[in-house]
């Protein structure tokens, strides 16, 4: 299909491009492209808008995805509650996909961590390790995974390592008497950020108009 | 509450005892028992049988178990297709638990390898490691996950270790583009399946007349 | 060869009875032995002696190794500074063998430790992972290994899980640019003791008097 | 230092000057590049040479280097016998540092499994896993390792995985009698090899003339 990606040059931008063109027609937009440097200067009729700009930018794309009446997937994020507001707004005429967490994979690994939290009872434990770079401590995942066993009433101890270059692991093991039960998920790159985006894509083509995020992407499935 | 636990002097039959001690009153039945030598020789109103001895004796068991109305667990293997039939003719007026593979954790490990199989298109490899006295290769439970990839399609490739004395280890990855997920399974000794034993006697404790396995006590759960 | 075991009804001196007397013939001394309640008792001439009763009584058993003139493997710990010295003084005589970490394979673990913590310089992180009911946190092998990245003047984090009923687990990682070493040690039953006991009896055999331990042991192999 | 890169423009080039940038003065010499087409045109003394272009080439630039005595990296592969020949003959006269395998960490790897190998009498497993389009199955590294225990005359058996986008991953495992060791080396970019190689240039600087390579690298550090 043809797809726009606005804010193409950048760091995510420019991986969803590569691996995006592989599949699709791509048109890049971005005030460093020498293709286009805004949305407007776009004259074909296109399939889908991805943007990976910013929160102000992604806002004026979801005005043009409306009057254009096409799909748009929003990968950035950092958007006001105004920002937002409008964004939902449109909801009601277009479909729009909001991928704050990208990875495909962490949302299959969040379904089996929630399916063991309910049905194994036994000590629980995190280890959860990122490059030193990353300032938050647990990691936005691990607060996730802490949130699906308070809704079960069971407890989560958390450690957290903060080390290297690691672009993200996240290990859980279920102590039960005599056996124990492990899961992990290590994203090897920042590719697999623009892989999700690709999926989100994909999925988002033929959705009748609504607010879609990673979560519908892989209930759907199920 | 009182169970019987035919083959109590045996290796599982003695840790399932061991177990069930700590919660219920507990009869024990074995040509090797100074409690008692046989079925018959309890006066007594239990509410559970465990058989742990051999196929032979579990439908001497199940007769009695019939006899009393109260539900068994048969958790031996090896029986004949004749003796099956003799089984579940009694599934009709008794509940009846036949537990093969006897962890409960394993029975998750399926299911969230059964969700991974169908939503997750990527390569995928399981490594499973044993004692060296194990004969067969693959293990059982490795050819039981490699079905469930046949259902979907899809192909899995396998490596065995026979090494040392690991009880037994199964660890199965997905390999995404740029992101991996990983899952195992580790028995760290055979009160595992002690455990298993005992949580099937739980369940079965209050069902309707039936034959139930590993897969609906979890499936109940979900 | 003929080996005394002081404790053999103990937790751990059985288990060291169940190895030793596949190979060696054994003399079992215990209280409740129903072999032998006293050292004294014996009066074949035997090779070797293991105590793993008490400190109190490891101090009788070297007296009767010196008067025998034959050597003696020390398992057990608590001995008071009186003790010691006691038995230090009849390691002029007889070869003594204290093992207070019985496990042999961690001592070669401590090894590449120790390798690893001087030419690598990166993080490191240490994770390790202990049964509920173990009070102590970190363990005392976390904080030998924390020894040996302080005499590197290094730094280890180290994170400490107490759960469900693992044996023990150690799992060290260096996090260098893009390329990870990780190594781990695990004990899978209190059999790895057992064992390290008995290769410490072979070890100190044919030795000359003096006082001996695990990394002797190992220092002797490399 | 001064540093010339040959073969800047390259894949394993230009990771190479991206990282020495950061602490050395670069001289960028590829038939790309915008600042030096050929070694000739440079004109300031420079300290070092790193080649990653061609075999061919890497010749080419020994001489150079012979002839301007300075050190030379070559991190090339594929030469011929007269080609090596050759560059051996200049080792007489400048220190000649070949990095066939360019990894730091797995130096220091294969310096623990031969220690492990040698000390610890056990069932011994490796398993490696690579991206599919990695050809040759098992990796040179794992047969390198399988030559460490045929040394020791000991058995190692393989099991080798191709999947996903894999850098590069070899697990190895002691499995003794309960309890294991388990070492893993994971490579996660290809900046691993860009990272060996600037080790290699920061050793090569004061040494006397001779032929070096990644072993002597390590062994120095012991």
């Amino acid at each position: 299909m043809k797809i726009v990606i606005v804010g193409s040059c950048g760091k995510l931008g420019s991986q969803v491009k590569n691996l995006a063109i592989k599949k699709h027609e791509i048109f890049s937009v971005d005030l460093n492209s020498n293709e286009y440097k805004n949305l407007s200067e776009i004259n074909s009729k296109v399939d889908l808008i991805i943007d990976t700009s910013s929160h102000e930018q992604s806002v004026n794309s979801t005005i043009y995805a409306y009057k254009h009446n096409i799909p748009i997937v929003i990968a950035c994020t950092g958007h006001t509650k105004n920002e937002m507001l409008e964004i939902k707004s449109y909801s009601k005429f277009i479909p729009i996909f909001i991928a704050y967490n990208m990875s495909y994979a962490i949302q299959l690994f969040k379904k089996i961590v929630h399916y063991l939290a309910k049905n194994f009872d036994c000590d629980a434990h995190l280890h959860e390790i990122h490059h030193k770079a990353k300032k938050d401590s647990p990691s936005g995942t691990a607060k996730e995974i802490e949130q699906i066993f308070k809704k079960e009433r069971k407890f989560l101890s958390i450690s957290s390592v903060r080390a290297g270059n690691i672009v993200g692991e996240h290990e859980l093991t279920f102590f039960s008497n005599d056996e124990t039960i492990k899961i992990s998920h290590t994203a090897q790159s920042r590719i697999a950020f623009a892989n999700g985006i690709l999926k989100a894509s994909e999925f988002i083509i033929n959705k009748k108009p609504g607010l879609y995020n990673m979560e519908n992407l892989v209930q759907d499935k199920i």
